[in-house]
């Protein structure tokens, strides 16, 4: 039997989602959690490696298991083994050829940044302090540029375990809440770095150091170095993964 | 000389913004970075007592100091001895007849709840879950019977230091964010624990279990068993101070 759980966390005090051997991750955390719940050890596959610090709200997993586990009992079960910055949100039965990762259809990110320098507590554990204003209308158009199918070379970090370095993006958005602007990106899938790499060269356009239309030039396999920097991860939320329908067995049961 | 700070914090770890003898407050640590950048000690003076666990984006303190001091230098001065859930946003010299809280003509406060039985652990710190969907309209009709003067006694707890128990409310609103409700309620002054009762009789009333008339028949000095409990404290923020204009001696030196 194959589960799926809809994961989210605060990354900070990660070092990301896999598993390694000298720092505590998200996916032993949920391992851990999920042995005591189904007293055998289970391993768990995620839809993507958030890298350490970045956040979750709809990060998707799953695991195998022989038999079947009501789902309430794995959510809240999984939940009373779990510190409380991870936090299982729904768990539900898929039929057997389900993958959190190889399903999956889509992703949407969201970065969030800030005008100001000086953030609330309230704030700062998500947010990215840019200090100075930006100019919104030419970081829409420069995000307008991403979209469609294209070789992001010079937005990926090396160590990513992708052969093919083009992702088509589907669509990109900037909401301003106040001092606050919130960037989404919805792709099928994201290179090793992509959104923090994107965002950091966005920046760079909404601070008028570079032109929108220099966005458009990156797209066609320009190395790292022509691309602007990796923004910091703390300001990255891995938001929802997206599968095709039919991939359920159960009703979905979700605490939310 | 008088300075007014606007002070952001996380309020979970404090017993509240007042000083007490066995737990630690924000004022505390508030006196303590100052009074290691103005080489002596001072009391800081706050527009609001907030109650333990209450957090804010705008709360307002001021102090006397016999000599100038740059109000950058305070700013940054102050936050680098602060912990990094409290921040000092703003620091401006004020007429000398300034006072935070007998200055003070309006406060906002807002209050987080979700619908939703299980939070993202981005969200659980600041909001409360209610695990049950609410009637938005009942909860904005009830919640307009509270404009205008009233007594409020029956949403005071025990405690406060005030002898007339009238306060005027300007404004309320409910928004709705996806599975999130934020309320935001100003008022000329609020007394002890009010806006958590307030919180916690309208969600009976958001939930079926009374109606919104009856709200309108709590506001003659009823007591305060009359009213519903009070809502947790995590869900609070004092979001903003509002003062007359021309008290200010120097244009503000915001950092943000």
């Amino acid at each position: 039997m194959v589960y799926r759980l809809i994961v989210s966390y605060n990354g900070a005090p990660y070092a990301g989602w896999q598993r390694q051997h000298n720092a505590m991750t998200v996916q032993q955390r949920l391992e851990e959690a999920l042995e005591l719940v189904l007293k055998q050890s289970v391993r768990v596959f995620g839809a993507g490696r958030t890298d350490a610090g970045v956040h979750a709200r709809g990060q998707v997993a799953h695991f195998h298991l022989a038999d079947s586990f009501p789902e309430q009992g794995l959510i809240h079960g999984t939940n009373h083994g779990l510190p409380s910055d991870i936090r299982v949100l729904a768990a539900e039965r898929m039929c057997s050829a389900f993958d959190a990762r190889k399903s999956a259809r889509a992703k949407t990110y969201s970065y969030r940044l800030s005008q100001l320098t000086l953030l609330s507590p309230l704030d700062a554990p998500y947010t990215v302090a840019l200090g100075q204003p930006v100019d919104l209308a030419e970081l829409r158009r420069a995000s307008a540029l991403l979209l469609g199918r294209h070789d992001f070379t010079a937005f990926a970090l090396a160590g990513g375990s992708h052969k093919d370095p083009h992702r088509r993006i589907f669509a990109t958005s900037w909401r301003r809440q106040g001092s606050m602007l919130l960037f989404r990106i919805v792709g099928d899938g994201f290179l090793r770095g992509m959104v923090r790499s994107i965002v950091g060269t966005l920046i760079e356009v909404g601070q008028g150091r570079r032109s929108a239309e220099a966005i458009g030039r990156l797209l066609n396999g320009q190395p790292r170095s022509e691309a602007g920097p990796t923004a910091p991860a703390h300001g990255l939320t891995m938001e929802r993964v997206y599968y095709p329908p039919g991939l359920t067995m159960t009703p979905p049961h979700r605490a939310w």
